[in-house]
C-alpha cells in the first residue's frame, strides 16, 4: 500500500456564523471569523489516496486523473468563490475548516473510488498556523 | 546604511471591480476576481524599513515599535476585513494588490519616519504566485 | 473524528550533555549540540487535538482556546529562555528534541482533556532537516 | 514511542515510460514524464524512525548515523544521477516516485534496525504539489 | 512605478559541460553537474515586471497576459525538457542558471514590452540554495 | 552583471544586552531578547556576489568556492556557537541581527573580490518575520 499525495490551492470568502444567532453571540463562538462583511483564506489542500502499485506502470493511480477530478469536483465550485453562498456541498453548513474538510471529502471519496483509488486524508490549510485533517469516518 | 524587514500577514475578503461597470465589462478586465459575491486571500506582507545603526545598541530602530505601528495602522483595519467596505484608506480605490501596497505605504511612511527610520518597500504577497513591491514615488 | 493542528513557534536556547560525562563524552555522543557555551533554535510547534465537530457550530474546539493554552502552558516557559536552565518541565532532562517533545506533550495532554479534545501529536521541528513526532505512550 | 524525522534532499534526471511500448503508448500513460530526452526533478525526502528514547541520553538513535545512513545508501547513487541508468536499486523499474519511494525503502529498513531503530516511512516530494508516502508491506 | 512579480516553475533535466573538454575538465570545472547521463531539477521562476498603475483598474498590466506569455515563450520550451537539447534559446550554451536566467530575459524583454510594462528581473531558483537574479544589460 | 545567492543556514545563541546597562534598561530597550540566561535562532544567511558570466563556462564564480569560503570565515566560527563569546568578528559589539549581518558582510567581502567576484548583499533571517539586509557602506 502506497499513499499518493497531491497539493491543491483555492482562495475563497467565507462568514462563520450561525443565522440564528446574534451578531454577538456569533462573536462570542467565532471571533473576528464572524465579520458580517466577509473575510477570505488562500485555502492550501492536500488529497491523499492509496492504492497497490500497479507493477508494469510502477503508479498506484494517474495523478493527472486525481488532480482532473479535484478541478472538476471542488476548485471550480470553491476557488474565487464565497463560501456561505456559492457552494452547494456546503448549503446549511458553517463554512468553517472542519465542515469544508469534511465537505470535499464527501465530494470525493465516491469519484476517487471510481478511478481505483482510496481517499485516504483531506488535509486543508487556512492559514500557516490552523490545519484540519480528515480521515473519513 | 541597513535594511530591515518585519513580516505580517492578514485574512480579507475582496472583490476587483468598476463600479461603473457591467459584470461582463469586469469579468473580461479581472476574470473571476470580480466575483459579485466576494473572494479572499491570506495576505503576507513585508515592510522593509532602511536607516543607519546605533553604534551602541545595534539596532536600527526598535522592530516591535515597527511591529506595533503596522498592527495599529494596517492589520487593526484590515485584517478579517473587506477591503472594499471596510478600509478608510482604500475607499474609492480598486482593492488590486497594487492599490492596497501602495495603500499601506502611504498609512506608513510618515510614521515611520516619526520613528526614526525610512520606509523603503511594501512587498504584498497576495498568493505564493503573485507579488507587489512598492518603493514610493 | 478530526483533526486540528495548531502551529506556534518558539526561540531557545540549550545545550545537550549529561552532566556526569566529561566534555569529550559529551561530544561523541552530542557533537557540536555539546558546546559548553550553548547554541540555540527557532523552533516550530505543531500541537493535533482531536474530537468529534459540534454539529452546530462547526468545531472541534475553539481555536484560539487551545492556541492560549499553548501559550501559558508551554510558550511563556521556552520562548527566549534557556531549555537547561529555566524550564520547570525539563528539569533534570537533556533537553533533546525528543524530551522537549515528550515534556510538552505532558504538560498538555490534561490540560486539552479540559478543553473537551484529545491531544493526537506533538510535532517539534528543530531546523528543516530535524523533526520528532510523539503520540503520547 | 518517538518519531524522528530526517530531511534530505537531491536532483536526479529520469523518464518514465516502459520499454515494451511506443513512445505514444509511454505518452499516453506518462505524459510529457515520458520524454525521451528525459527531464528532472529535486526531489526531497523525508526518513522517520520510530524507536524508545533511551533514558540517558534522551535520544532515539544517533541522527548523524542516520543521516550518514541515508547519505551512503541512497544519496551518493541518486544525486545528480540518472535514475533509469545508474541506480542500482532501480534497476529494471521505471522510476516513477512510488518506486523510488519503494527502493529507498527497502534499501534502508535492515540498516536502520542495525542501528537500534525502526524504518517507519519514506516520504518522498517530487514537487512541492505531488508527495508519495510509503509505510512497508 | 510599481513592481509585479509573477511566480511560474519547471521540472528540467541538464548537463553542465562544455563539449570541447574531456569529461575530467568538465568534472573539475563543473563537478557532479556534469555527469554525462544527466541530472535535474525543479527551476523555481520569478519574472518581475514594473509599470505605472493604471488609475482607473488598478492594475500595471494583466498579470494573465504576462502569465500566458511566460507560459508560451518559456514554459513551453523547457518544462520536462532537457535543457541542452531541446531549447531554442539555450542553443550553444552551458546551460547553467545564469545562462537560463539570461535567456528567459532575451525572450521576455521585448514581449513584455509589448504588453505594456518593463521587464525588471528574471529570479531562478535552481535548488532552495542556489539562486540567480538579472535585471538585463 | 548577474547575481548569484547562495544561501547556508546555522544555529547560534546569543544575549541582546549592553554590559553598561542594568538589566532592567537592556530588558528596556531589547525586550525578551536580553534574558540572561540566552535564547537562540536557526539563522538563514543569503549571499549574494555579482560579476560578469564567463562566456566560456557560463558562470560568474564557482559556487562551490563561495560555498566553501562561507564555511571557513562565518559557519565554522558561528554554527552551534554563542555569539557573545565564541565569535571573533563580533567581539564588542551587540549581536543584533544588524551587527552580525554587517560582521558577516567584512568577513567576505576581501575574500570574494579574491575569488573573482564582488559581494553585493547579506541578508540574514533571524526568524520567518524578522530580516536584516545590508548592501556595504
Amino acid at each position: 500500500m502506497v499513499y499518493i499525495i497531491r497539493r491543491e490551492r483555492f482562495s475563497a470568502a467565507h462568514r462563520l456564523f450561525m443565522p440564528e444567532n446574534s451578531d454577538e453571540e456569533n462573536f462570542r463562538i467565532y471571533g473576528k471569523c464572524s465579520n458580517p462583511n466577509w473575510h477570505g483564506h488562500n485555502y492550501t489542500l492536500f488529497i491523499t489516496v492509496k492504492g497497490e502499485v500497479d507493477p508494469n506502470t510502477g503508479l498506484i493511480i494517474h495523478l493527472r486523473h486525481v488532480s482532473q477530478l479535484i478541478d472538476d469536483k471542488i476548485l471550480k465550485k470553491v476557488d474565487h468563490r464565497n463560501l456561505n453562498l456559492e457552494v452547494d456541498f456546503l448549503q446549511g453548513k458553517v463554512p468553517t475548516s472542519e465542515n469544508v474538510a469534511i465537505g470535499i471529502w464527501n465530494e470525493l471519496e465516491f469519484e476517487i473510488k471510481n478511478l481505483g483509488g482510496t481517499l485516504h486524508c483531506v488535509r486543508l490549510e487556512q492559514s500557516e498556523n490552523n490545519i484540519i485533517e480528515y480521515f473519513g469516518n
